[in-house]
């Protein structure tokens, strides 16, 4: 990966805002935010705990499954302190002739020092830094409530707090290498969808196109994380599951969703007619495209979130669709795929440069279809910079 | 999907077991066990909750985000009480000529029962079902802290009972259904794998190949979840992550990992050699697929799994590694990937007609490489049988 996302700075002024002496990052796209530390076991087993502590004052550690030890033997961590937990065996070299990596990990396994479990050797590094009575944020999402509780029975002095969200705002902002690896991820998914829309001709099957996606995400070394794709009144059903259903002329294509890149989510929406479109089709478009845009244009730094909102609701009414109801119109979008804020009636976060939103305006009718513009866009110093490529015209194929 | 894998039988017995009066699912694997309902936000973000109320003596129900509500009328689930929360539009039709999962979608959202919670949707379903002041086993891995206290507040009747494990144990027998799955999971994977080897000769990068495996998966409609890929001496790195490393001529190509199909996991390991194997790649990897292939003759109904683990290491250790050390030599597969039993020293679960295990002796040595065999199979009545392409060979290329 290699992305080294973490604000310092912002992470530093935020904890100081919520009186926090240190964070502890548990979920697994918190890790990663924090360390720059993928573990493969952490992601793809449930129940294997990584922890991150990040002090005021001192500095970080990590503990880590020593099983995937070899992960920060092959891509260090800007974080040298790791503690390991559990057993595993890796033989040491029979040769001289090392990689680099190599010397790392049969260091590594020489010198980290082991628990049996991982939240004794959080307790551990805790008490070593002196932060056994301190105010702590913990990422409270990454962990059961065993987790918890053991961590409060072994830490009788420490104050313990509930950190997601504090996670949540420093990761708000990103930084350049964030911002260039959310376009990344949104250029992989459009062009997923491109080739799609390639294939895409009468008697295909929703499957055919959702397929081409996928295959294109694999090409790009992407991952899927959702490829929602329904035609016709299909696609009305907001979370479509693709079907062996075969497209015919007059069907509204439409997808949302989007891949992996290098941990960072794309999740955008595209609409295609396969043919002339209807005049309730183009009518209704329109509404739902003008409503994101308008909402778009007054993207700047101090704005609120939930003026965009207002904008695009009231736009999307007075455009074309009288009756047209929401309970989001956006969300930020990063390591996790929503990320702060959300572009609500009811979240007043005020925007900052280098925040990435995504807005959308998806209508939905049964029997009709779904119609939906989501584009992903970076708060810059003045206004706004799309991280996809900007349409309002309706596709027809 | 549509497998319906939920076995009631075992599931009503585990419970008696544990004298439990209901379960209640809450990570995602559980959820989908248990009602075959895949919720599309509770996958793709983190905190979305969805739970499954399974009673010992009165009907189920659900509960999950309204946002997800077509997908249980496009796919309806075996549990006909769904409860929703938060909010969410879809307009109802202007015409009358609806396909059947449109009726569903449109009287769905007429009647279900909404709540702006999702935990108090679960307490008035565990009130009105009289288990208020009943034994709740409840899937501790699902919830954070904050859902499992707020439970406890607003049941205090109640005996609330940590239940991962129940979930676990329910799951380790498959049904045939699941057997089948899996096996198309293991297929795929092998194809995969069968793809990469294809392009396989000097000079091709660790990313080439590992992009081959993806784009087959993506072909085949399943997802990736680990593609572990390291050649020449990166092969030692348990959990390789391909890189720009060309291939030699003597390079050990080490595979593990798999897809998820339909919800199932493969996990398999493969390897071959570019060439003519040295003499010591040829020993040590004749001494691991020894020690697998022993372990795996003596699985039958009644053997413990601890039992196979013995053999695993003793014979490796006889055959051609005296120094061979491994925690465990495999693990049940299902819906996570490490189902029960473990195969591991301390693991005294009986084998049972229906368990699908993995049997995996891999071997690391820094500067050397790593050698793997690793398959799946399904116990059978007097027996077992590979769900795998069982090869003892080591394959040249």
């Amino acid at each position: 990966m290699g992305i080294m996302p973490l604000n310092f700075e912002r992470a530093f002024k935020t904890m100081d805002k919520y009186g926090l002496d240190a964070l502890v990052a548990t979920m697994p796209e918190n890790v990663l935010y924090v360390s720059d530390f993928l573990s493969l076991s952490q992601w793809a087993l449930r129940g294997v705990p990584v922890f991150i502590v990040l002090p005021r004052d001192a500095q970080p550690a990590m503990v880590s499954p020593i099983s995937d030890i070899d992960l920060y033997a092959d891509r260090p961590s800007w974080i040298e302190d790791v503690r390991g937990y559990g057993t595993f065996y890796i033989e040491p070299p029979e040769v001289e002739d090392l990689r680099e990596a190599e010397e790392r990990l049969n260091e590594l396994i020489k010198k980290v020092k082991l628990d049996a479990m991982a939240v004794d050797a959080l307790v551990k590094v805790l008490n070593e830094k002196g932060l056994d009575d301190k105010t702590l944020g913990v990422d409270e999402m990454g962990v059961t409530h065993l987790t918890w509780e053991c961590l409060k029975r072994k830490l009788p002095m420490a104050q313990m707090r509930d950190a997601s969200h504090v996670f949540r705002e420093i990761r708000m902002v990103k930084t350049r290498k964030e911002v260039e690896t959310l376009k990344k991820a949104a250029e992989i998914t459009e062009k997923g969808v491109k080739a799609a829309l390639d294939i895409a001709e009468e008697g295909v099957k929703e499957v055919d196109l959702a397929r081409e996606i996928e295959i294109t995400f694999a090409k790009e070394e992407a991952k899927p994380f959702a490829v929602v794709l329904g035609c016709g009144s299909r696609s009305a059903f907001p979370n479509a599951m693709c079907t062996d259903y075969k497209i015919r002329r007059g069907d509204i294509i439409r997808f949302d969703g989007g891949c992996i890149y290098q941990g960072y989510y794309s999740d955008i929406a595209k609409i295609a007619i396969l043919g002339e479109p209807t005049e309730k089709q183009k009518r209704y478009y329109g509404a739902v495209v003008k409503g994101a845009v308008e909402a778009t244009k007054a993207i700047q730094p101090g704005v609120k979130a939930s003026e965009l909102f207002d904008i695009a609701l009231e736009t999307v009414r007075k455009t074309g669709i009288p009756h047209y109801k929401r309970h989001h119109c956006g969300h930020g979008i990063g390591i996790e795929c929503y990320d702060m804020p959300l572009v609500g009636p009811a979240d007043h976060t005020l925007l900052e440069e280098g925040v990435v939103l995504n807005i959308e305006t998806p209508y939905y009718e049964i029997g009709f279809g779904g119609l939906q513009v989501e584009e992903t866009l970076v708060v810059t110093k003045r206004g706004y910079e799309y991280l996809t490529t900007h349409t309002e015209e309706l596709m027809t194929l």
